[in-house]
């Protein structure tokens, strides 16, 4: 005699209960004039703009099941889309979510992902306000967010000019360093980094208000972005290898795998630090870090180290 | 010696070729305030409130890469969606697109996808702002609309009173029948449509301006479809089968099948007709039918005919 648990599958409930039990569990914020259920939702932009921004994330390529939990999965997609709307300097609104599922996936699972999506875009005050459930073989989310500039005009990713400085803010390297934990089948507290980022959302929109001239998020590698930071804007950035303060957790990591730990803080994504572009004379709040300058050229330099561009190509790995 | 063609493959060009290929096809239209290339686009939003619905679409399941063409696959995506923002009352201004390609994807295809998307967009003046690309086993496509109210209220799902008409514009039952071509190896008119939809479009915002009291687009199928109208405003639908306009292309293809033409007409969903709820003495332009009444009650009745609902269900087929 086993012990037998019976696992209700989406299979088992059909698409519209799947529907049904996701948009029960997903408050509505008050930028929402309209929420799930319709053929579309209508949410306020009363900036008169709206910024968006799409990913696609799959199961497999982006996270495997047995490493993160759904409501990790859940917070870390919303993360990576609401980070690239803080990045234009704007405060993300809203969320739509196409769901691809398989049949034989515990409601469960689904569950924890809507809570997880749900709790991310509390972090912001935004809401899910739609979504589209379709069977597939294997777990996939089409993610978009929306968000408001408030008056403030986008910061791009053209503007850094020679002479002005580059700063960060938020972590970076830490998922980098986590991967490499499980990798090598270890834990620790990089692990975490690496299942939920904790993009710093509110300081896009400060660094607008402090006169950023380019953003953007760190989703595939600092060298690697600050690289179409630099083409552009037609001009070149180096960065100080000795500027970039060093987590504890990817020291520890680096520790236990006898790695060198900014070849993580250099080439590692998935953090969502924020990168920016500022006059040389800006006097930046403590948690911005001046990391480089902007000079006449091109590429990405840092000081004293060759780098092997190691950034992240959907098609190369 | 045989005939050697040499076929580039998204995996021969990489990530950042592709969507260098893809984002050098899409013009950006007057609303667009800031297209492809940043961390996320700014799009006008007029009205104060945006529209915004997404989906998912997956090859196999929502098209066939050797039934459709890639232009016909990004037309039918972006008509999709585009077709919801209408079903809002509102005006598509527009998309971003998450893509799942396979390595061995030729180049080619996914020119024409593109190409597809924006020919479709360009129908209602709608742009392709942004969007993200990944390694996939199969298609992916993660597609959301925005649109813009222009003042008016939303037409929501829920407004349908007794005594009132439920009127249908554009193609019902095309793209069903087209399918059913399809499948039992034949061709014919329908197909076109299974392949390349024409939703109208602009009598979305024509039936707000005409006072519908609510409204959706035909994806499922017309009797599922009102049933959910039902539902939401807690009434009963009856509709007349003799009303209904029946397609050439539909008759020819029923004929040809042996099969009920109205059976198409009631259950086929993919051609996005838009169906409206006015008030009993509205005066509609003659591209609207009624061709049914809401009354006390709950369900969708046909008269005289006993429907076995047949409608789309995700997980159940």
């Amino acid at each position: 005699m086993g012990n037998w648990r019976c696992v209700i599958t989406v299979g088992d409930l059909g698409e519209f209960v799947v529907v049904a039990r996701i948009t029960g569990r997903l408050p509505q914020g008050a930028s929402v004039l309209l929420g799930p259920g319709d053929d579309a939702a209508v949410v306020n932009a009363p900036d008169g703009r709206v910024v968006v921004s799409t990913d696609l994330l799959l199961e497999g390529r982006h996270f495997r099941r047995n490493w993160s939990s759904a409501y990790d999965v859940g917070r870390k997609a919303a993360a990576q889309n609401l980070s690239d709307i803080a990045a234009m300097g704007a405060v993300p609104t809203s969320l739509v979510v196409g769901l691809g599922l398989p049949a034989d996936l515990p409601a469960e699972w689904v569950d924890g992902l809507a809570d997880g999506l749900r709790d991310e875009c509390a972090v912001v005050g935004a809401s899910v306000v739609g979504g589209d459930v379709t069977r597939c073989d294997l777990v996939v989310l089409g993610v978009t967010a929306l968000g408001d500039l408030g008056g403030r005009a986008p910061v791009t990713r053209s503007g850094a000019r020679p002479g002005q400085v580059v700063a960060v803010t938020g972590r970076l390297g830490h998922a980098a360093a986590g991967l490499a934990l499980l990798e090598a089948g270890l834990e620790g507290e990089a692990v975490d980094a690496h299942r939920r980022p904790r993009p710093p959302y509110d300081k896009g929109p400060e660094a607008a208000e402090l006169g950023a001239s380019a953003m953007l998020d760190v989703s595939d590698g600092l060298v690697q972005d600050l690289g179409h930071l630099a083409e552009a804007g037609g001009v070149g950035i180096e960065l100080d290898p000795a500027a970039f303060p060093l987590g504890e957790a990817v020291v520890a990591a680096a520790k236990e795998l006898g790695a060198d730990p900014l070849d993580w803080v250099l080439a590692g994504g998935e953090d969502h630090a924020l990168a920016a572009v500022f006059p040389a004379d800006v006097r930046l709040p403590a948690h911005w870090t001046v990391v480089g300058r902007v000079v006449e050229g091109e590429g990405v330099q840092v000081r004293g180290r060759v780098i092997e561009l190691k950034g992240w190509d959907h098609f190369r790995q």
